[in-house]
């Protein structure tokens, strides 16, 4: 422990430039005119790894967005830990909230404000940086495999492909991602499981064209006004989702896992002043913390209509429209889902308007093992390097990954976040605090180490 | 009726190509990145006023957009007809639902194509032609005032202080305003009411920022989820509006008004078909014609909240807007109805959100008479012009201006529009068939001499 403190110690500047430099990078995967911004991370990515010590880096070519791929192979008969990261962002608008802009890192406070400086490139780069520590320290004790991929944010489109024709390539014992959040630095964690995800566009169409609401209002079916009455009736007056058969599949948590759940860390009166809000909301009959851990949502993402400008205009919109993402628990299915939303909803449209429902990404829900060699091996870690038992989590988010990987190549994942969940993820001044950055690098090695004991 | 037609004739080209040099100002006065264009239009207005006749033309300063006014008074005891329109329009977006571009004038199929042909630049340069007629013919039989104003499109916020203060500049017997629709050249209608308006803007905020809708997406309440809920509500199943109080002042036509109003030639398979949709919509009991002419509406003219770019983010948006109009029909008070609306929206929001209620403007409906001097002189003129009588109609669009000009003036109005529904008022493409355009300019020129003729 006291090597490792001492070579972050020494590099501490270096690692916090080289971030940077990564997060200057507009990946925003979501957004076609990032393009070359996109590719040129990819780039930069390899470049990294390569200088950090890793074999047989490449960038490789998808349908989408490429897979860095790298590793480092100390000796066959040792296991081996995939590390999976993504170095694509989410688009940073609205920008007029940001206090700095997004791609352009800034320290306040010991934090780093930046697009990705947690989600993800603050996260994978630890386990970059981590692996340079190990080969220069000639401490690496087990081999390890970088699969870094730049369509996270936008469903992962093209990495269950790639996974399926590198199969030999990837084949290791654990995949270990940071990529999700922990309780505080005082109270670390380990989530056990993750949110699937389905994700779809619904556009409903009234008249051929915007009508003056003058001349037409109150007699043609108002689009914005439908979608409103759509989107209200998805959830009943108990914050209960109406689609028929959305639960089916749910598997209700035993009263000693709801109870198990409800010990960790958590006070309702600072979160609701962290998010100023007057109260909370959701299904009746669970808690704050069992709404987002174990309980499948609709949200509405996003939603537009008409004239949205400046001013008045009396205009009967032609169309409106939302993204509207529901996340899954452990035994649904992300495209049955999908499909029982869009029965509904094209069941429930009234014939005065045309309703169509696009299916943009899905994932799977996830629960990750915790009597595993890698579960132990991190709870380890953690407990050394922070001086304190993790506490283990269920998170709200979804990486698709997880599942996939279980599905094609029989691995499971150990979820080893270092975020935390004020991190403004997806949000304008997304932040990383720089000393959950540096105890991540020093917390990864402990990993590696006891994962290669454990294992033998 | 011949020498009219016949300086109609001989100036045809130059009718059409003055008016395109009108619409190809974009005059669009909710959008204050048009200011100058704004003021330019205001120019050209009053230039044009000058070159066909008109006397002590004056780009009158408001503390908005100025108001052209110009006047010939050819005998103080001849009566004194004040014409009314507006130079400013509607914004023309969105831009890429049109043919052509909305400020380069295009003709297809005998029609102007541009924003503003018909609402209301090509209706209002009809008098001013009409004038210069009459000047040139030496046949003006009685006074003409203009005022255009500037910021019809945006609630003729200043028109008001400006008429009060010019009260005696702006005496007159009657105002005539074209901008209206009749039913069809075949069938000429003279509108005898318009609605009032009641415009107002809400805004839902939820959590302080927006939200990763997997970490917190179940827990808080989504501004958008709950915009919507208080959208639908608005309306019932039947269609009626449920704002408490709303209806109260709503006097119902006799069963003998409703007969004569619902044996206008409409054709309703024709309505749905010229739409594209299915079915009507519309509040029960009613029919279409009574629902657009006799009703109090509420239709949503935007809505906007979260992530509306390409692709999808996962995002809980902290805020949800919507700009809401609600037309009133006769004794329904445009600041009562805004009230009522803004003590219901804001009672109905739960808790868990914060909403703002902003009004933008308002209007009262009215009734225009049709025993009067005025409208006699209307009628005659449309069918000597139109060989058939016009018949009288409801129409479903505000100007505010027409009960201003009563309460400020003691002055009825005249509605003499020769617009159509089809125009594509407040949309892309808007039109005005050239055929109108000029059958306007020699109509208007036989109310001034009926109503000259019938004054005496």
């Amino acid at each position: 422990m006291q090597e490792i403190k001492k070579y972050v110690a020494d590099n501490k500047q270096r690692f916090l430039d080289e971030l940077f430099d990564l997060l200057r990078f507009p990946s925003v995967s979501a957004d076609p005119a990032y393009k070359n911004e996109v590719l040129k991370t990819a780039d930069f990515v390899a470049q990294k790894l390569r200088d950090a010590g890793a074999d047989n880096v490449e960038v490789c070519p998808t349908a989408g967005y490429p897979i860095v791929y790298g590793e480092k192979i100390v000796d066959s008969s040792k296991p081996t830990v995939l590390v999976y990261g993504h170095y694509d962002v989410q688009p940073a608008d609205p920008l007029e909230l940001w206090h700095t802009p997004p791609f352009e890192p800034t320290i306040r406070d010991e934090k780093i404000y930046a697009r990705g400086a947690c989600d993800d490139k603050g996260q994978f780069y630890m386990h970059v940086k981590a692996f340079e520590l190990m080969i220069q320290t000639n401490t690496l004790p087990c081999n390890i495999k970088f699969m870094i991929e730049g369509e996270e944010e936008v469903g992962s489109n093209n990495l269950g492909i790639f996974v399926q024709q590198n199969k030999d390539r990837l084949k290791s014992d654990v995949v270990l991602i940071s990529d999700t959040a922990m309780i505080s630095m005082e109270n670390p964690s380990l989530e056990t499981g993750l949110r699937g995800l389905s994700y779809v566009e619904v556009e409903v169409t009234g008249p051929n064209r915007d009508l003056h609401s003058g001349v037409y209002g109150g007699a043609v079916a108002n689009p914005a006004t439908i979608l409103a009455k759509l989107i209200a009736s998805l959830h009943d007056e108990n914050n209960h989702i109406t689609i028929p058969g959305f639960y089916d599949d749910v598997v209700e948590l035993s009263a000693a896992e709801r109870e198990a759940l409800n010990k960790a860390p958590f006070d309702i009166e600072d979160y609701i002043t962290d998010l100023g809000v007057e109260e909370v909301w959701g299904e009746k009959g669970y808690t704050t913390l069992e709404r987002t851990g174990t309980r499948p949502t609709l949200e509405v993402n996003g939603i537009w209509g008409g004239y949205i400008g400046e001013g008045a205009k009396t205009v009967l919109p032609s169309k409106a429209s939302a993204k509207i993402s529901m996340r899954l628990v452990p035994n649904q299915n992300s495209d049955k889902i999908t499909k029982l939303f869009q029965n509904h909803f094209e069941k429930i449209a009234p014939k005065s308007v045309k309703v169509k429902v696009t299916p943009h990404h899905g994932g799977e829900p996830v629960v990750t093992p915790t009597d595993s060699v890698a579960f132990r091996a991190a709870q380890k870690a953690i407990a050394e390097s922070f001086g304190k038992e993790p506490i283990p989590t269920r998170g709200g988010g979804s990486i698709p990954i997880v599942a996939l990987f279980e599905k094609e190549l029989g691995i499971k994942t150990v979820l080893m976040g270092f975020g935390l969940d004020s991190d403004n993820l997806h949000s304008p001044n997304e932040k990383y605090d720089i000393a959950n950055y540096y105890k991540g690098i020093e917390t990864i090695p402990l990993f590696h180490k006891y994962f290669a004991e454990l294992s033998n």
